[in-house]
């Protein structure tokens, strides 16, 4: 940790700042410039709190050095995590797509839509039984019942199942359901929820949250590992700006930076990340160029029926299609699909 | 509901629209203008979803008309909501001012910082007994233990009580000790935490999340009415932007545009809206001026020993000075403190 | 346009509405909804001010139905506009590379990267003589020096230039040298100066502005269009957002929704829209993938003595192996480099 | 300046970065941690550049510890500045209410609007004979013959004059005719623009942009004082982000933040910085609350006929009660009005 002084700091506030870097357990190391002085703390910076010196009087700025996350970072694990669930790899040389309605609404939707999904070369469906919605008048989902169903697809269809859980209260039971437990955008810092899925041994599927910082998604990927649970898949799904065409703005920027700093894999969801059915096919093709190691996207029998999300939902002939335009790029990119 | 078609749309999808509109028990009325036509779905709109519309063929736009939500508005209750806390009137003529610590850390701490703000005119105890925090490696709150210390500091002072609740597992627990259920802005919309807070009889301070917009704000206050629990404080503490002077964006503009469209009382947090204890003041006096109908300070006896926010935290000296300066404004308002 | 009235509309309101509408020339509709009366103005919508409506008693919002940007839509003309510049056709099946150091700073540093890139494959070569720096203290560029270096430069290479203009007083100077008038982000709303270059009959490179909606971004397209200047490129390079990971957040999504409602070429800069070089290859196949005419890439002979934008700036190795990476790319998307 | 090496950076790499360091005048200064070593630069930070640093191989991060604005900073001149401009003093104990049109559209409408806020209390006219407008086709101002308008009314009412000056090639004509020159949101980062008016002699109003920094509104600021114009009066109108119940965000945050950094005055446009004429009065209040200097209010004696900005212009008697209802804020402000 670096603590700035101001321009007019006196000794004796270079001295305290010091001092409490000493009664700290590390060493101060002071650069005194021609303007101002920089004191360094010396040593491991976990054991220090920015907030201590912020308020020490002469001080104008204290920067942290090392990173707050660990478990996440390539530093801690420099190979890439793959992910297996049911048969699939999840962060492997397979761009994983997953796929399938945003809520569980009957059993003929969701078979005939998986039964879809999986021909078209899906391998893991998704699909709601909880539902978190904005309005508390809407459909809120089918609950066990919806688990159930999509357990039944499951058995049909081969196909692995990944769900949302929105409380503590649900992790034991949507775990005994789901192959992949979802963490959805509005829960990325619900920490208690995240200690509970961490101390399951299903894989987490974590949504980064409209307005999250990369270090805020990542420290909440490190809340779950924390708790031993390493098999935890990041996902990008839009962020909150001031524009105005899309519901979100899908920042595949986020991509190639988590590939830098973490071993953890990176799928993309253009059908939440945008908002709209016709940005899907781009934005699917623009992530898997970006390196995004899968994709989530909303497949529904009959859109027009769907009880929510129903304009960035694709009917199964355009997510066939999607799929068939997807892989020449796949491949280009070293991937299959 | 308002129904936008395409330059070019065809007769055929025109009628499907109309036929669309009827099926759902509405009455569709066709303006056909220059360059296109506008269909008007004349009946109860919250039997219709927009999402049903926009993925038609030939529609260009879904504009809906009636506000989401109801209970809330002031169309539903127009004299605005008192809400009577241990003897105190948050909506009223008074600006209540709820003061403490980040986070309960020890006996002396609370009780000492209690009994100091309590003399310089607060009436509610704030002080996290569980904390949010980013890291899973930083202190977490000292759970029923800080609930304990509160209701003693509650004893003592005769402050009423404000601390968060951060999962459905707590509630009751937190409820049997708290006068005041806080939700947090990383909680705004963890539903079914709302809901639960929403079954007890505890007046609700739901905070704004960080990315919230106003309809979903309100919308998150209406999951808790819905639930029958009427007693909701809106807090304003800060939305993410692009700024780089405050931790947050404190947005005073949402405190005369809650008066305008609901009934309930909102309180403004500058702590947290800024995290700078340098500007809790001159944001303080704005936010009364802007109509708030209370604040929400965190007050420390010993900032530099915080284990969080200490940058944003004032010393009970400060605190009373603020306390002192705020007066005469609040008069001027036409408000008591 | 469509003016929904309040709830509580009084017949006056609503009368004097239809009223307003009928003295500016178009027809009033009346639609009596169960809770409000709608009221569409049916005419030409272009003749009649969204605010006039807004601020009459009893209307709670208007809705403007029509575009406002019209020269620039696909349905003004919809096969898309080929721009031809110096033998390269910007928006046809070649993706076009702009290739070239922030700044022009020496014969030597511009000649050698000219050189350079066109071996790569660049076509056009960009090099700012005006630069628009934040710090007034900070190089400003070389002016007209700058402008004979470049075409010194396109004569020993035949590549193109594009260069930006920052000022009306330079617009004619600027047009002399250089094959391509670049508007900076921060110039996208100086109406003035986009008058100017709709006046030359230079095609014109349009940076979107950091805040910069779509409609703000098309609309300054039009007023370079108004003036009878077609040959519009737009240029996606990032906005601004909370992300701490990227300088801008470069908006991808973008390129799609303008192919869908424009005729007009759209080229991506990723070394301005992330202000990392290493995460230009990436970005650079994303922006591909979502369908960019061309890229503008920043390259540097000596990326560590550029003065300006060094953090950004690709070594002309890397630029040779990026454009040999993207080469599989661009035929999968069935286009040339 | 502090470059920090990575974890593993070599010891040659940290040798290249010292020897930058000298090669550029200054001293390094080793500090080996646990984990990385911190390399300080002592001396004028100011012969380095960042980004000198960023792309030398083994390095993570470079910190600048010196503001980059000089002679808008406290450090510069530690009293506030104040701004005189015909017998007004902008900056002093008074807060200094500019009104009148958003542009300039007949003699009567400017004239009688000049003297009903004359006799309100404002001590400014506003009015645009220069209108940035979005769309090309709307009405653009009336140019010199607004301006002639402005000095008319000038002599009549004896109120100073303000007004927009958009292009370099109008500055003289602007500053012949007006008492200050205001410099829009859209042109704060027009650098051409700045200095021009930074070569008269005329006080400069400078609007923060949509999207600016604080770092680039002072540096702005800097661009006109570096020319020896130091009369620059900041001014804050309201910033984008995702809230959708305010045409923009007005940010009192930074009223104080300025107060404390920099000895220039600040005002606050809440029309502009809200787009709502009922926010103006209660965002008025809290701008004057948070310590700023002024307001600049739209007033047009017929809101329902301006050509521009009708929805959030008030009417002379709002205004007048207004100024009426600010009067006891303003005193216990310890100001005048």
């Amino acid at each position: 940790m670096i603590i700035v002084m101001k321009a007019r700091a006196t000794e004796n506030e270079i001295n305290a700042v010091a001092k409490k870097i000493e009664s700290l357990g590390l060493k101060p190391h002071l650069s005194k410039g021609v303007e101002r002085t920089i004191i360094g703390a010396i040593g491991d910076e976990r054991l220090i709190k920015q907030e201590q010196f912020e308020i020490i009087a002469g001080v104008e700025n204290v920067i942290p050095i090392l990173k707050p996350y660990k478990l996440v970072s390539k530093e801690f694990k420099s190979e890439p995590s793959i992910i297996k669930v049911h048969g699939v790899e999840i962060g492997g040389k397979e761009i994983v797509v997953m796929a399938g309605p945003c809520a569980v609404e009957t059993e003929d939707q969701l078979i005939n839509t998986a039964i879809k999904v999986k021909e078209s070369g899906a391998k893991i469906l998704r699909g709601g039984a909880f539902k978190p919605r904005t309005d508390p008048y809407a459909f809120q989902g089918l609950g066990e019942i919806g688990l159930k169903l999509l357990a039944k697809a499951r058995d049909i269809t081969g196909l692995a199942i990944v769900t949302e859980v929105m409380d503590t209260s649900e992790v034991e039971m949507v775990a005994e359901y789901s192959d992949i437990l979802q963490i959805g955008a509005r829960n990325m810092q619900n920490f208690k929820l995240l200690k509970k899925v961490g101390q399951t041994r299903r894989p987490v599927l974590l949504k980064r949250g409209l307005a999250a910082t990369l270090k805020e998604f990542l420290m909440s990927a490190e809340y779950i590992m924390s708790e031993g649970n390493f098999d935890v898949i990041l996902c990008e799904r839009g962020i909150r700006t001031f524009v105005e065409y899309s519901r979100n703005t899908l920042d595949l920027n986020i991509v190639p930076v988590v590939k830098q700093l973490t071993h953890l894999p990176i799928i993309v969801d253009p059908s939440h990340g945008t908002g709209r059915y016709d940005l899907v096919e781009p934005m699917s093709k623009a992530a898997i160029a970006a390196g995004a190691d899968g994709l989530m996207i909303e497949v529904h029998i009959n859109p027009a029926e769907a009880v929510s999300d129903a304009d960035q939902t694709l009917r199964p002939e355009k997510f066939d299609e999607l799929m068939n335009n997807l892989r020449p790029l796949v491949n280009v990119m070293g991937r299959t699909l």
